[in-house]
């Protein structure tokens, strides 16, 4: 979640980011000086950048001058709805895709309304919201007509909140019955700079399903309920809802809305119509996940010689202490990975588990640098899937490489400052350099990679990676992630689950050899 | 197509690409010295490389010491067996998807039924193949044999082909029975070293449809043939395909297959089970296609004060020449508008085009360099979408930047000589630089947005990206395309068609401050 997001004015950005290019997401309202009105000008942008090419900070739209400053007002905007019964992992890839695109610094946000309608039935319940399976009756046409207004409201927040300059709203619902779509899109045929993208997640798997039914039930609709009559209840209102529901298909293709239907989180993807960049960027993302259980392992590479004397940058080899880590690293993944093949013989529990069996591979990347690839040189790629990955190499400082951040601020004062005033934003000067937002970008592909695989994953990468690495993993609000404590010689353990990642970090005691657990 | 590849032995790469690591691409035979047979060694690696992350030239695999010279024998082999009638647009799509794979440095190659069974029928015929309908009947039972004697040849000759370092073999038929289907399956049962990827191409849109038909009588199974007749016999081997169809279903499903299903090129797309990298990628790549009519102009900046003193890289601004060129280019690309709008008021012609109305908004991109930005300064944004983007970029040269070719011979005539022996792996030394394939991976993103996109598109950017660029469009052969002739001033424009590109080169004739259109 965004907690306290960065504006997204005034980016200071190094070479190549001049005057007269601003970030679609940098843009106030001032008067049009010339022939066209200011509002035309405006709708004209607008209904381009609802499809064309958007990376926040990789890429910049050129206004015309009259625009320039004009905030919030440009780049894609995009409606999501979901659609599925309930149960069926809604908001599991709610939360997955906010999480991802918020990463890419799209300011996304989740408009749920189950929640409102929770919100709504407390204190007197006069409006007659109701928990009981008898409310979601396709019948019960006056807790219809609720329904229908819980939906709209939420419509409504979600287009006054991209108004003011979020990107991507997503009305999570279970929108099941066309004639609730139909509501939907009609209200938002009148906001012709919103594009909407309908996701349908469909759930056959009987595993999952049970499970998803089990994790309903601890829901606060049933808080205080005996379980056995929380269960018979919520039976009820999924069979009330099964009644009234209808499947993206044909009659929708028809109204010409692009969809994208997920059946069995990633087994079987149907994308239909899909138009803009941005919903491209979500199809591709949702149709790479899988529910396999595995450790996604983090470290940055052991102490190279330029750590020792604070320099940034550079192809440095490993320190002698350095070398101990790399030693101890391959030893410690070693075990753990015993240790988890143990676990999994005794492991009894009904879970996600049982349909997903734990591959045995485990995969290892490195960037292309040298200290990198020197703290898995005792991985054995006998036993280990290694692979140098250039994409994971360290952010590229430009006419900084090879100097201390003291030498920075002496020799550049002004880079010094901008940097520090907005390091998410700030890219370095000299040819080739890159900033923050240009490295989230370049790990893109891998975000989309690690998503994909379903082994053991150990990634031995460079501070800024890795600080952007675990923006992604562990959803770290922009405003933090730049400026996260990633330490020489410590180990995050990522175990992605249905309700959320379990993150364990470790700590190599150079004295004892090993690695300690610590608190977060 | 891939007339004389490179070899892809011995990679010459710049920093971050030392020994321990090679191209899994670049790898030969020689014998296990340890207790692991290099039997299974190899088993083991060709059973992770199918569907782990795979980037020719920026992913780099470790492999043991043992398998290190052993040639050709990993990374991802995948068998695409394409799925649909005749006149569906398969060969199309197998095109596309062989450049695409190509540029990306797979070794990627088409193995057509068609045409072993045109070949098979010349001569004196004993094989009993035939044009005529009646070959095609389902219950013509000799006809049957011998057709799935031909597609089983050209599987066999598929799989010699990957076995000798191919990696892509797309198995280009019909293949319209699941009894066919099944057929090669068990077939590439004993080949556990291939991935399959089934690839289902559906057209009902009557108007492209019956373009796709009046396309098939011109091919030279209908050789001299009166038209009528042409047409009735395709009309009957049509039918008799259609008794016999069985589209990828459920029942495919229960084979644990992955398919992918393309109805009406890229509008509707239904994946199923895709598990490896490269399946992904190309998945991707075909849900982006689209067949709307369209230009996208290619060029050069104008030229920069480096130009004119031979000096590469850095970021200098456009010469009095240069800005000339700037302005023309604006006044020729409008000119180019305003005649491509009236030619298609008076376009009579039945085809592609009238089922996709041409976009009104021309896109332009530019790298993030002054003087790909000060090119399309007389670019106004109120007409058209300009962005600048970074991956557009020119190769960066780590330390040769801002050198002449004859001053980095001088300097570092090691470099010198590596770059001219194997100009697309030749990494620029120094913390950052670039080969070609490095760039290609960062432009791959774009592509898939060029393919997306239905407006028009004007790309300002330098010569290596644009070599690149052309190298996809035109699809230029590896081995040509880093020597490329990419003159400054010169714009190419480009027509994608249903059945190949149209290309034109015009040249900016300082003098007339006019461009001319000249010979490729």
């Amino acid at each position: 979640m965004q907690k306290n997001p960065i504006p997204l004015t005034n980016p200071i950005l190094g070479a190549g980011a001049k005057a007269g290019a601003v970030d679609v997401a940098a843009a106030g309202t001032r008067m049009a000086g010339n022939g066209m009105s200011l509002e035309s000008q405006s709708e004209a942008f607008r209904r381009r950048s609802l499809c064309s090419i958007d990376q926040p900070g990789a890429v910049m739209s050129k206004l015309p001058q009259e625009l320039e400053d004009s905030q919030h007002e440009f780049g894609s905007k995009l409606v999501v709805i979901m659609v599925g019964l309930p149960a069926r992992g809604k908001s599991y890839l709610v939360k997955k895709l906010q999480r991802y695109l918020t990463w890419l610094q799209y300011d996304t946000k989740v408009f749920n309304v189950g929640n409102r309608r929770r919100i709504a039935s407390k204190g007197d319940n006069k409006n007659g919201t109701s928990h009981s399976h008898v409310f979601f009756d396709p019948n019960n046409t006056s807790a219809k007509t609720i329904r229908d207004e819980l939906a709209l409201e939420s419509l409504e927040e979600l287009i006054r909140w991209l108004k003011q300059g979020g990107r991507v709203g997503i009305h999570d619902a279970t929108n099941s019955s066309r004639e609730r779509r139909k509501m939907l899109l009609n209200r938002l045929e009148s906001e012709p700079n919103c594009r909407v993208l309908f996701i349908e997640s469909i759930c056959t798997d009987p595993v999952v399903l049970a499970h998803n039914i089990s994790m309903k039930l601890s829901s606060p609709d049933y808080k205080g309920m005996d379980e056995a009559q929380a269960r018979a209840d919520f039976k009820k209102r999924l069979e009330n809802y099964e009644r009234a529901y209808q499947t993206l298909g044909e009659e929708d293709e028809e109204d010409g809305i692009q969809y994208c239907k997920l059946i069995n989180v990633g087994k079987k993807v149907i994308a239909y119509n899909i138009q803009g960049y941005l919903a491209g960027q979500c199809i591709f993302y949702l149709m790479n996940f899988n529910l396999s259980p595995r450790c996604i392992w983090l470290t940055r590479h052991g102490e190279s010689v330029d750590n020792i004397v604070g320099k940034i940058g550079g192809d440095a080899a490993l320190s002698a202490k350095g070398r101990s880590y790399a030693d101890c690293l391959s030893r410690f993944i070693k075990h753990q990975r015993e240790e988890n093949a143990k676990s999994q013989e005794t492991e009894t529990e009904a879970s996600i588990a049982i349909s997903h069996q734990r591959e045995k591979t485990v995969a290892v990347w490195t960037s292309m640098l040298t200290r990198t690839k020197e703290t898995v040189e005792q991985f054995d790629p006998k036993e280990y899937d290694i692979k140098h990955i250039r994409f994971l190499n360290e952010i590229y400082a430009g006419i900084c490489e090879g100097l201390s951040y003291s030498q920075i601020e002496q020799l550049y004062p002004e880079e010094y400052e901008a940097r520090r005033v907005n390091k998410l934003f700030y890219r370095y000067p000299g040819m080739g350099g890159e900033s923050y937002l240009d490295v989230i970008q370049r790990l893109n592909p891998l975000i989309i990679e690690i998503e994909r695989m379903t082994s053991d994953l150990l990634i031995v990468t460079h501070r800024v990676v890795l600080r952007i690495l675990l923006g992604y993993l562990m959803d770290i609000d922009r405003s933090r992630m730049p400026d996260m404590d990633v330490h020489l010689h410590t180990l995050y353990c990522m175990e992605p689950k249905p309700h959320g990642t379990v993150v364990r970090k470790f700590r190599w005691v150079e004295e004892q050899d090993w690695f300690v657990e610590e608190a977060l």
